[in-house]
């Protein structure tokens, strides 16, 4: 059986106190047991998930919009290069169980958009889902959360169901 | 010179008002001599908004999820199979000068973020672009409209400039 | 009904016979009223065929590798912009009805293995097929010609069938 | 520091032979500490190579072309939903640090032929590279073996390098 695989999305740039989130996140991902999946990137919160994760002990795969690993964190145990820029994100949400949105900007929002579109649950951790949203939330497919203990309990929950 | 190429997104079910508008809108894209870019399947936006390009002599060029060109509308003067499902919403965007987000779901909302985050304008014609897509609306790069004909004039300023 | 689509794929470098022959082809492609699909980009086979069906008056859609317009042909009417690299060898052959393999090296080659692949008819044209596509040539998926005029008449009796 | 990727690649029919090759080498490359990329599914030659490598202990990523996991061998560790078809073989080889090619036809010909446009070296096993890549077999970019221990001799060696 394959161990869970857990999204965290979020933007390239992000506030201090939505990456210190992020890192825990991973934290607490790695220390459930399950796989971290993000966008492999150095920077913003894959970066900072990464991090919690790989201290943790946990196994990290990252899948990159690029052709090269130039711009790879060095926490990922795993690194999927795709060549293929934002085309990247379908993969993303595809290969994930449940995904997790942090601070973000259009790029988070694809990924969320994607994901719903495609049946998966995802919860939102610091990311303003707005209004187009809404039926998505008012069906419990989309939750918001205001901590990554929230978040984790919101996975454990879906992934148990 | 290459003629402007206009994405017209949209949900694969929409209302009969929407519809209308959508085949409204191909119409006067078409008359304006611009090449009308969509999904290309045979059903909601991308169908209505091919039918009333075609009628007005235009020409429609379709970007599909699928394979094969079983989902094909009949009114596309060539259907571009990318097999890539979702992944096909990004090239949508990037092939396009500018955007017009129709009445629709995620699916349409991911073309929209892709879009903004790519550096592309979009037009909201009936589209809900939500609290997350404020930033951009600031910036005047997500104008929301309610009609074709004010569409096509905010395209028209666009592509003069 | 659509107008028949023919892929011409080849070398981003060419011998300057290799690009007569791709110019020609080009022209051919357009007299027959077909559309000519190729990779887009202002080198090579590329550059030639859409150069040849352009002065013809036809109709040339390139599907580029890249994300902005930057390395376009001149003489194409539509640009898709897939910014996946050579992810977009895939939506080359699904997107053709036939496909013409002329000189080129392990792009083309990719090209050709993905349109045999997925049930495409290959004319080769000055691209050597090589000894692992053997079994495609004895069942008269891939065929050799040794002249643009050679391709379009087998073109044009797949088409017919 | 990441752990090497090895690509398999292979058909998803194969000879009883070369079933039995690639399950022993799916060992050894997990005996190696090094992880084993592959196209994921319950046949063939990715089936064999899973269950090879599972069976030894390592780590082993399946890249898919599927979006659900109905058809994913039950030897991954992690299988990468990407929805994309052929596609998905340019992800496979992007990520893969060595390339290693079983017996197989178009499919393994197209992954051979994108993975030595990228720059990446190529393990030919049981896979007839055909004329068409005789530069890259000069070059020694693609080298031939004949058994599975060789394969990984040229593997350690490049890796090495």
């Amino acid at each position: 059986m394959r161990k869970p695989v857990v999204g965290v999305m979020g933007g390239g740039q992000a506030s201090k106190e939505a990456m210190e989130s992020a890192e825990l996140l991973g934290r607490l991902i790695a220390q459930r047991g399950w796989i971290l999946l993000n966008g492999g990137r150095n920077a913003g919160i894959m970066a900072a998930s990464s991090r919690g994760a790989k201290e943790a002990g946990g196994f990290v795969v990252g899948v990159l919009p690029d052709a090269d690993d130039c711009s790879v964190s060095p926490d990922l145990d795993l690194a999927i290069m795709t060549n293929m820029g934002d085309a990247r994100n379908v993969i993303n949400v595809l290969s994930s169980d449940v995904v997790i949105a942090c601070e973000g900007r259009e790029g988070t929002l694809s990924e969320v958009a994607i994901a719903l579109k495609n049946g998966k649950r995802v919860v939102a951790m610091g990311f303003d889902a707005g209004g187009s949203l809404l039926a998505s939330k008012k069906e419990g497919r989309l939750v918001e959360v205001h901590s990554a203990e929230q978040a984790i309990e919101q996975v454990k929950a879906w992934l148990a169901a």
